[in-house]
């Protein structure tokens, strides 16, 4: 429980710790090191927690500095680089940081190439690689991935692929096949680069429910993961976590009721949230968020079903009366997706079961 | 044109004060004043431009605070309040501001009064009133109404209504109709305070749909708007504006193609324009924008259908082949909701046909 004005983001520290000895353990087991991506948290003390000093992973040159300011330095900018971008790049290369871009096409690999030969640097690269057509990334049997490989010259540097599909995945079984497919996709692109002669150091595989689901990493240097260290309904609703396993949430205060619609009113709206419903297309459409009280219990039946900009709208699922919540009381909304609401939110209120209350920073813009 | 890397927030200044001179002209012309609702620029500089010093609306106390700071003196906080948010309220009060506090319960009247009481201030209130079963509010006709108004004494300061449902327009008829059912629940619940020989010195009404819609305002003395000084897609497709006035949009840059499925990739996903989707029930599903070029002309047929973090995916509506747009073009999303989208950023690039691009600063946090 808090104290500070809602509404705000809370973080369940143990929570955090839990969900990354979980992954960690497991890549372990793998022997695969993790690249964690920052992306989620956007949090120096997240970072430190689970990952201290790591390789990590961001997704936007904001990030990149941030984390670099804060010793990390090793990152990978997992967003295919824009040429106007690489004055930024090459500033942090300089400061010692090996910042790894991505790309898919030749127009890019020859930017970054003349841009690496004009500034003297190598611009270390890795070639984005399709595996289920989610969004970017050539496919491992497209001659352009050889092309590209050689227009990149000494800064190619290997080989990544992000299996976005599989958050559309819905059983064991099909997260399975989603990261077994996604490690697959990336060593052939791998073995296409080495068979024409061209290096490949680095074979970058990744999302969540993927880390978690492999059980085979066999060619694949890193695994890259962020979304797990809080979790989120989605990943719930695909099964890669429990709704217990949640560790962010956005603390509100009842402050109406609409009985004739069996609403309760909060503080709490998608400027809080988020307008995130990636639970609409799973199996059971969550809403903005199901409702706990303020030590995280589940209130039973109970989700938040609207959003205006600062009001929540809490009502049941099946209909039934909503339970007496009086003006005042706080609630916690655990939220559909990690990313997008903790993006709403400047700070973390952090609690622990064997710490006082604390604030983690995070870090916004571009 | 602005030369800041993407993705970031742009506002044409040109069109902010056009469409703040049509709203402005439309309520002289009924005799009634504005009362800016800040919420969606959040902008000191906005509200300078375009409603200097005037009263203003708020949506959260950090609004409240910021722009008494910026030296308004007359704030509605128009979010139901919750009682441990009151001294807060009491401290703008004590430097001089008029914040005027929303409620509908007893529970919170009789919290204001006693507070306001024991802290020796007039903490003047309104009662929400609900004119269209949109969100919160009583009934005119609850006897709730009076009790309220009663409980809070002599902070009590008038009532309040918004036409929430006016969003779910679509012709000027039902839009008119609204704007008049806004205003009639608005006055009716005045009378029927006065009626009980309580004061109703305040009677406001507003939304930017019904604000430009409203033929007669009589018996109202302030109306409430915010949207319509950037407007969007949401408020084009109910046709309160056309979508050449709007004035915010985000700049994003072409980071790369999939040709095999007629997309354009840019550096602009759901972080830069967020998640709301609000043209999804409307007439016509305008994806997460449409899109233009960097000086603002509409690309015919493109739209943006898909969102990453920061990824934005482009395609065509009836899918003839996307234009050709190389890596590191500069495009503009027009987006779905100009409060959400805002939201996602710190600051805005301004341009204006007769100064140079400048600066304006956001506020964020509660």
């Amino acid at each position: 429980m808090t104290t500070v004005d809602t509404p705000h983001a809370l973080v369940d520290a143990d929570k955090v710790d839990r969900n990354a000895a979980r992954l960690r353990e497991h890549l372990r087991a793998l022997g695969v090191p993790l690249r964690l991506h920052v992306k989620t948290a956007k949090s120096v003390e997240v970072a430190r927690r689970v990952h201290d000093g790591g390789p990590i992973t961001v997704s936007t040159l904001a990030e990149a500095e941030h984390f670099a300011d804060a010793g990390y330095d090793d990152i990978l900018y997992a967003v295919g680089i824009a040429p106007h971008k690489l004055p930024r790049v090459a500033a942090l290369l300089r400061r010692g940081v090996t910042l790894t871009v991505l790309l898919d096409t030749l127009v890019q690999a020859e930017a970054v190439a003349r841009f690496a030969a004009d500034e003297g640097l190598r611009v270390p690269a890795l070639v984005e690689i399709d595996c289920d057509g989610h969004r970017g990334g050539v496919r491992p049997s497209d001659p352009a991935l050889v092309a590209i490989g050689r227009a990149l010259g000494g800064n190619l540097a290997g080989v990544l692929t992000h299996a976005g599909e599989s958050y559309s995945a819905f059983t064991p079984e099909d997260l399975r096949k989603a990261a077994q497919n996604e490690r697959d996709v990336a060593v052939e692109a791998a073995t296409a680069l080495r068979d024409n002669g061209l290096p490949c150091a680095i074979v970058s595989v990744g999302s969540t429910p993927t880390a978690h689901a492999a059980t085979d990493l066999t060619g694949v240097t890193e695994v890259r993961a962020g979304n797990y260290v809080f979790f989120d309904l989605v990943m719930a609703g695909i099964g890669v976590c429990t709704v217990d396993d949640l560790a962010l949430s956005v603390v509100v205060t009842v402050i109406g009721h609409q009985p004739g619609k069996n609403w309760v009113l909060t503080d709490g709206g998608w400027m809080a949230t988020s307008r995130d419903r990636g639970t609409q297309a799973q199996a059971v459409d969550q809403g903005y968020g199901l409702v706990a009280d303020d030590t995280g219990v589940l209130v039973p039946g109970l989700l938040m079903t609207g959003a205006s900009q600062e009001h929540g709208v809490l009502s049941t699922r099946d209909g039934t009366p909503v339970p007496d919540l009086p003006i005042g009381t706080r609630l916690r909304i655990l939220p559909n997706h990690a990313c997008a609401t903790a993006a709403q939110h400047d700070r973390y209120q952090v609690v622990s079961a064997g710490a006082p209350p604390t604030t983690w920073s995070r870090l916004r813009g571009w």
